[in-house]
């Protein structure tokens, strides 16, 4: 292990518009990735909200080691939040230039041996956004959106911010789409359906896939205990998600360094 | 007429998380106010992601007179959006100083004999809400959130922003509680249930009250045909969270210029 800055692989998760599941999307894709034998970290940029202490079970305050920030460890792989460095039930009332430097503080983070950092992203296209690809220049963006219109019209304008600034657009994941009745069993659309999949076409974007809107996911978000990290449909899911991301990346699955020997 | 600046009511419409329907809750109380008798404008300060123009029908260029620019009508109430402004499907990548410049602009707007402003806050605790609250003084904030723990954790974080900045929390909607299955009309709840109602308790701010998740909202949200404005369950609905509001401000319904005299 030399001291050398390794060179990382960063991919932004972000959404035009919040409460898309941009961020139980993020968890459970480095969950995953670590799976597939990636080294993954977690970067919760999600400056105003930031969920993952909550959604990875991990709200334990980091340590600070030769003024580097050091990841806490969460189901095989490693995260920081800004979430973890507040209190919680206080507002975070900072204007920009705040959270770049924040968010600054958390990519300089000793990241170690990481190869991939999944970044997720607060909502639309503001100072977060701009510092993490003017500063660190990510390798591409997922963009997470309901099959809502409303949902849709915000995922182009962030589309379309990733484009004007060259970062690849690696394709765009429709949550929430499909509920199972609980009673019944029957499937319906509270946000519609399909959107997602023809807003791809249009923007020329690859889709990603569909996760449906269930109330295991919800409890296991809201309980620190995410699906990817079990053995259910919901895991196979996102694996099947990781892999189609690595291969955009042009990476395998597997193999450390695949990408940057 | 005269050309004296009008004192108006502000009252800011505020979550901590994206995508609880903000944006729909504003839009229908809005103009559930309207149809109580006052007059009503609404501005659309969510810079990053301006979702009024869709939601409430209205995507016209609004006109520059006197270089104030001047609000448009729709639904009996007039209404400004920065959406109405930039060009759709683009990005809106302004960092902080910028979109306190928009507000600005929206702000002061041509609003004429408008009693109250709503305004639509985009998500977290940022440049956009500081600068509404040191600005513009808003009489009143109301926080909407889902019944889901993710989303109470964000709208506690912006309850603990208003009360520092000395903005009274009129009180906590509970939105998307209760989705009723359209097969077999059983209502469960994909995002929990009683949730905020527990978390204002625990805040201490008035529960307003309860919307739920019904395809008939999500539709006439997508179709700028808001349900305020029409006759059904849930335009009697959004009169009743109306009604609470102003006796909130402590203005009653019906005649103009109950508080401001």
């Amino acid at each position: 292990m030399t001291a050398e800055k390794r060179e990382r692989t960063i991919v932004a998760i972000g959404s035009g518009k919040g409460g898309v599941g941009k961020s139980t999307v993020s968890a459970n894709i480095a969950i995953a990735l670590g799976r597939l034998g990636k080294k993954v970290g977690l970067v919760d940029a999600d400056i105003y909200g930031p969920s993952q202490p909550r959604i990875m079970g991990q709200s334990a305050r980091p340590e600070l080691v030769d003024e580097m920030i050091v990841p806490l460890p969460a189901h095989g792989v490693r995260m920081l939040s800004i979430g973890q460095l507040i209190e919680p039930g206080t507002a975070v009332a900072w204007r920009g230039p705040m959270t770049a430097s924040a968010l600054s503080n958390l990519m300089e983070g000793d990241w170690g041996d990481c190869e991939i950092l999944i970044v997720d992203l607060p909502p639309g296209t503001g100072d977060v956004q701009m510092t993490l690809i003017q500063k660190w220049k990510p390798a591409g963006a997922v963009i997470v959106s309901t099959p809502q219109d409303l949902a849709l019209i915000d995922a182009m304008r962030a589309i379309d911010m990733f484009r004007k600034m060259d970062v690849k657009v690696i394709g765009l994941i429709e949550n929430m789409a499909g509920y199972a009745c609980p009673h019944c069993g029957e499937v319906s659309d509270p946000f519609g359906s399909g959107g997602a999949q023809a807003a791809a076409g249009v923007m020329d974007i690859p889709f990603l896939g569909r996760i449906p809107l269930t109330l295991e996911i919800r409890r296991a978000s809201d309980a620190g205990s995410p699906p990817a990290a079990g053995e259910g449909e919901e895991a196979a899911l996102f694996r099947e998600l990781a892999k189609k991301l690595l291969a955009q990346l042009g990476q395998g699955a597997g193999g450390l360094h695949a990408a940057h020997p």
